[in-house]
């Protein structure tokens, strides 16, 4: 099975290229499982109802959050019945939504994970202990497991996926905004890269304005971030092939093109 | 001109990569420049004038280091005598050693610079502020200007870099340990990349040997961390090549090699 | 020489406080000089013109501030021509407003310095260094010098005030919000406390709502924090005597009154 | 019933200020039961079972730690067996040690309590979710639940009191290691403080040796800190009377004793 995960979507940008691409990399790459991270689809913080469903019309099958879940209101209107939507399972009990979800494609289930780090981050429920719960739970239905797992530190990220290494199919990192190029398989068959990259402004800082961060950086005063409307655009995956019978992975390729290289002439 | 450097070496495997394979690289590459990342080359944490001056007997030009400069005390015995290492430009004010370093290469200076970034790391000068007076110090004597840039935030990363585009002929960055896929030019011409990468252990976790790492994540007690010592290895690196008329960069290629990607057959 | 100094006033509750308190403490004290903290004045972030004119109508003679110093943009149109007010002189150079100070009580200059730590907080300039240059200046002028150290940590706090004991007359710590019982005189004659403790609501959390508080403890989801409006209140503050000779205090005593135990019958 | 609690006991200095003054105490005081905070009594980090067994032996019925109670390996050895001595309740599962115990005062049963705050802080498991089933533990044996919550924010510390204000006697916070002055009865009964202070060094930096802490924020480079061996002392505490029928506080007053203000002749 080859499942493709699009990277943090931001801003307007980041839809308009899902919106314009993901077609053509479906058609290319033939994935039977498309997942995209759609924390930063709103305005760069959050999600609305409007957009979840416009990810599904344009071809997503799932949508994985992060840090930035809540940050919209209206997401506490309809998280609830988006039944392709998970936030990071780690949340405390009775929060809205869910961190884990499962997909049927052509017979075969898989089950979606979303987790979150907290070096740097708030204090979520401990995703080391929890993910030895979810997995457990998921195994009961399928060897096929997927997990987002959103969070800043490098260390946490290689932590969290050699510690499920065998027992996930791929462990994809999110939140850095930034592709990384270590794009493995871990010694027990696990699929791993420490972060997808995002999706939207190529130019901006991390999909925000780039003026505005650097005068952050540069006087410490109070500065509205905003995702960057306009100029050159990026879009990040990969492209995973799992063997559906062991849930063990074959290959994760990187996906990775802007303006400046084009997929697509 | 083109200048070869290779990302954090860690520990004892880090230090073997380099002997064994930089020679190799220099064959293939050709840099006119290399220089090393050495903050954790002892042990996983500092570095001593042992490894210093075997760095410079093995090939390269040039040490930078990052937070781990001061953590062996044998650096304060050197320090200020190793004419080709540098530490993060930011300390405070009298503390050993410089930023910022020049080296001769056929006739044309560069200098190189190494500042610390300050987000989810201690304190130290403001970088930003800092980089403009450095900058206009190099700038007296030459166009090309090499950064290290050790952070740990991808945007305070790109901020700092946006920052400098058009002063700097590359900034690359380094301290996660983990390869960015981002190598580019900007708009005005400075070559970037988030993180170079490490050299040393493959399997360990950023560097540090694995079962230790996890362990804390797990127990939150406290732990010892140790470089990995035994296992697969991988070296991580850029070549990138500077207009030594404009000090504008023309190109940053990755590179990425390990025990199970090798370089040479 | 007496000066009487109120800390960090929350709100519409922290300003009918100070409005209804501080003509009696006047006149019970008898200080010649009464600075209060009005980071928070206005809805707990920042203040505006208003709100500052206010507190000089009210009786105090000089504001200082914090963190929250630019939260409001008012600020911009008013901080320059404000002459009785200062934020942390350690934001970066060029940021408005001014972070020291100095009032003419009977012919004998006071010195006002307020500065901000960055343990916890954001990386300003270094406050040890800044200090050393500001005393200095100061001391062209007078030997009286008053510090208001904004920050989180004790240990910061304790540092500095040991690091200038000696060279200013009071170092007097704000932020926490909790009034701290270790006022005393330092080994050379400075006079410190680790936190005044605020001013306004008393069954707040550090003057903010209550609910909304452990809300997002208890959630770790997006809260909007507003200053408690109603309810019991609190009033905190340091009454200090210095020596205007030598600038060394001679004493500093606390002042805590709230609801259930009220200064005035 | 009354009870007496020292704060944080740190280094030699603060072992010897228990060991000469905690008789006085419990003569003037008449506790029934004497709780101490001993997370930094070995050389300020952690404990070891020779002081354990002392701090019994000195008078103490019980200990408390916190964020160094692992600091020291010994530890492992007998916590296990320590029935007089509790750590943060919520560390993880399968932590050695445990973090509620029980202490028999004339047929009265009461319930001790141990929990660390996370803002600023390693992410144990969640202090207010962990509390309510402690809480609800304990009142199934009695009424009388004294809670030392070991956190660094005001603002922690204040929302956990007020979340549990009428289901625990007491709560008391340590690890800043500076007496705050807001001892006090919340509207429902239960006594707080934010913090008890700590025992040993009066001249230190929160214990530590002055010179050390203070070279730390001025050169950014790694120190040693140990706790200060001489000098003035002080000794820190409070004394609370609980209706052990209902479990509710009946008083809390400060102990703050120095060799500049000592308690006795
Ligand atoms: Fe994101
Ligand atoms: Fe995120
Ligand atoms: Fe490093
Ligand atoms: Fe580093
Ligand atoms: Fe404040
Ligand atoms: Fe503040
Ligand atoms: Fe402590
Ligand atoms: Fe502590």
């Amino acid at each position: 099975m080859r499942i493709l995960f699009i990277g943090d979507i931001v801003g307007s940008m980041g839809r308009d290229q899902l919106q314009a691409h993901l077609p053509k990399f479906k058609q290319k790459y033939q994935p039977q499982l498309t997942i995209v991270n759609g924390e930063n689809a709103a305005g760069g913080k959050g999600i609305n109802e409007k957009i979840y469903k416009q990810f599904l019309e344009w071809g997503a099958d799932f949508v994985t959050m992060g840090n930035h879940t809540f940050d919209k209101k209206e997401i506490f209107d309809f998280i609830d019945d988006a039944k392709k939507m998970i936030r990071p399972a780690n949340f405390p009990e009775g929060t809205p939504g869910k961190g884990i979800g499962y997909v049927n494609v052509n017979g075969t289930e898989v089950a979606i994970i979303n987790m979150q780090g907290r070096t740097f981050l708030p204090p979520l429920e401990d995703p080391f202990r929890m993910i030895d719960d979810l997995i457990e739970e998921a195994q009961q239905r399928t060897p096929v497991i997927f997990i987002d797992f959103h969070a800043e530190a490098t260390s946490e990220k290689l932590a969290f996926a050699w510690y499920v290494d065998g027992r996930a199919s791929a462990v994809v990192g999110t939140h850095t905004h930034v592709q990384t190029a270590d794009n493995r398989l871990l010694q027990e068959g696990t699929a791993y890269i420490t972060d997808v990259g995002m999706t939207g402004p190529y130019d901006g800082i991390i999909g925000t304005d780039r003026e505005a961060v650097m005068k952050r950086f540069l006087t410490q005063l109070p500065v509205r971030f905003e995702a960057t409307k306009e100029g050159k655009a990026q879009i990040s995956g990969v492209v995973i092939d799992i063997d559906e019978k062991t849930g063990r992975a074959k290959k994760i390729d990187r996906l990775l093109f802007n303006d400046d290289h084009p997929f697509f002439a």
